[in-house]
């Protein structure tokens, strides 16, 4: 069978099993999470022999050590995967909440039901932790799934399918709710993204380079984040030492996450006083600060100064590196973050409310905070639950994307034997 | 300057209007289109003229005369644009409101705010009152728009659009906000739905022919409505005067609407009963009943019958054409309609209360009803105030797409100077 007809048929299975997994109650859902963790914790040994053929497979074929981290599938790996299911447990049943219902003057009754997507595809790269969150997220949200995962982790994704498999089974859901694709070959991923009649929503989680792809061929929907370049700007009425706690914060708490700011804005009136004071902090971190002229001669003499060009608007450095700009005030921090940035987070450090509530409103951004770390802008953080991705986009779900994300809402009318005049 | 600068053009001048489309406030907004209405009826002569040129260059075309019709901007025409801008003014404003904000643990206070999508993108065919009421519905809710009309309708559209201009300016928002695609050039069309960095949305409103078209092509979303493959189920526990009021209604009331039933599934217990009856009623009107081998025999003897094959559960006749089909009960009707619904529309007849729920949790489509008319689905009907469409997915808007629909909501966060820890 070719990989096009073998991508057809995973995707009718997963079709025909959506409809069993929207009709599931939530206690036969959560059930079959409780037996999906069981059987991870009881099969240990059988998934570590797994990975560890996907492991010598990737170092014989010279995968950088950085990579082989995140394919290795340790003991605390593992404990983290079955508390994550056991979490997604406890978490409300999004599915069937009805809400909204009103009479109408013509006797009908309106409002919405929560209801699945139907199948949502899932695109990640070789981290086997992935394939159980997903799975999860998915099987509570009452969704099916087709899960492709990079294929140096083949081997501890089809043991893994294997005992998600067992779970459905074990609490009479179809096993098709949750298919692993099952070969390596990468024209699967294009079929993926090509079958709007059996996928609703395309997921993917990894890198830039792999979304960009998936953005050039797609044609099922995606819930999608491309890159984070945050800003905080401190605005002329910032008070010192939040300025200091947030500016240091959301560059240093961790380089390598989408909510860590990548430029900072100071107006004019307040740079020649918090600048200073937040380049000693810096320095501790050697961050290097990429300044504008303004910027760079208030910095003049810090050990890791550069001057700024264009780019570095637009660069996610994922790094020591901050972007550094003054300035004239709120009009020209906001034009720069809606020129620049990439949509994603957004913080004004101020106690003036009329800067403060202009910003929250003209800022266009997924998230936009005040007198907050851009660190904040996770699932997590904001009461979710938990975290199927970030979107970037405005259409459907926007910033960080819980269960409620993987639903789509449908009207539901009550009607008494109405009928239009 | 060829087609694509041009379109390149209007869709950068549309991004720079939608951050001042955005800023405004609803007061300035509304007072923008009271400007335009009041333009509308001021100049009325002026706009039958240019209508006129359409009109006779279109009739020396030889334009179908149904095709005519939809073009003459009639004086009740103009009327009922003016009715529906004064109408538009006296919606809430869906801009700028802030829900669910908490306090989580780490000290911040999230939750949400609406704001505009930013750009939308209307592609009609020659109605000039949709240059109107897009216009419209798009400066209630903030965004900037570029209109695309019909060919045969562009100095109709030209006028229009300097009475739009001119409103926008009288309320100090900027003459982009609202842009008519000033060319008949078709290939206008193909750049406009592949911009994604100057349009955040496409909304279709035209035959299935231009949607094809358009979903072949686009790389910025759509809020598209292709079909409606509309169906009722007459359950056995049905009450036999709703099921024939409803069944009628959902047939009759209109054929050309897309909410208008094409297939009818009764249950093998009260077939007997319920079909002849029916048919009585249908054969008032003459509607051709092409029926399943069950069905036909029940009807035999009915002057407009004909065998139904597998195409007819597919068609969308839009005709005085009715597909019948007789089910073992509601798990053939459900299992039928999710094979075959364009998911637009459902109801069940019934006073089964379990039956009744069921028919809302798992039939897949955008508005499930018990015991209404089909036509019942309709933005106007459910209190939404005002429609720009209406949309077969089930990503962002599913089913009539009101203000809402063109806005998006971005997280908010109050902070007090929280860093992550």
């Amino acid at each position: 069978m070719d990989i096009k007809q073998y991508m057809e048929q995973v995707g009718k299975q997963a079709r025909v099993a959506s409809r069993a997994m929207a009709r599931a109650d939530s206690a036969q859902r959560n059930r079959a999470l409780t037996l999906i963790a069981d059987a991870i914790e009881r099969e240990a040994d059988a998934l570590r022999a797994a990975n560890k053929l996907d492991l010598d497979a990737a170092a014989a074929n010279g995968l950088a050590p950085a990579m082989l981290d995140r394919l290795a599938l340790s003991d605390s790996a593992i404990a983290t995967m079955v508390e994550g299911l056991r979490q997604i447990v406890a978490l409300p049943d999004p599915i069937g909440e009805i809400s909204g219902m009103k009479f109408r003057p013509s006797g009908i009754q309106v409002g919405q039901m929560r209801v699945p997507l139907g199948v949502i595809g899932i695109i990640y790269e070789a981290r086997p932790n992935v394939t159980v969150d997903a799975a999860g997220l998915c099987i509570k949200s009452g969704n099916a799934t087709i899960l492709r995962g990079g294929s140096e982790a083949i081997n501890c994704n089809r043991a893994l399918a294997k005992l998600v498999k067992e779970g459905l089974a074990g609490a009479g859901l179809p096993g098709d709710g949750v298919q692993v694709v099952d070969t390596t070959d990468r024209a699967a991923v294009g079929a993926l993204i090509t079958m709007p009649q059996y996928v609703d929503v395309i997921v993917p989680r990894g890198g830039k380079g792999l979304i960009a792809r998936l953005m050039e061929e797609s044609t099922v929907p995606m819930i999608k984040h491309l890159d984070g370049i945050c800003h905080v700007y401190i605005d002329a009425k910032a008070d010192p030492q939040k300025a200091l706690d947030i500016a240091f914060n959301a560059k240093c708490h961790r380089y390598g996450t989408c909510n860590t700011m990548e430029t900072l804005l100071v107006s004019r009136a307040i740079a020649p006083t918090v600048l200073p004071e937040l380049a000693k902090l810096y320095a501790a971190k050697q961050v290097e600060l990429r300044a504008d002229a303004e910027a760079h001669k208030i910095l003049e003499g810090y050990p890791h100064l550069a001057h700024a060009t264009e780019e570095d608007w637009a660069t996610e450095y994922l790094a020591a590196i901050l972007a550094v700009r003054v300035v004239d005030g709120l009009d020209q921090a906001i034009d720069h973050i809606n020129t620049w940035s990439s949509k994603h987070t957004e913080s004004i450090v101020t106690e003036d409310y009329t800067d403060a509530m202009r910003f929250l409103r003209e800022v266009d951004s997924a998230s936009v905070m005040v007198n907050a770390s851009t660190r904040f802008a996770d699932g997590f953080e904001y009461g979710l639950g938990a975290e199927i991705g970030i979107s970037n986009d405005k259409l459907h779900a926007r910033g960080p994307v819980g269960l409620e994300g993987l639903t789509s809402l449908k009207y539901v009318v009550f009607g008494h034997g109405e009928v239009r005049k």
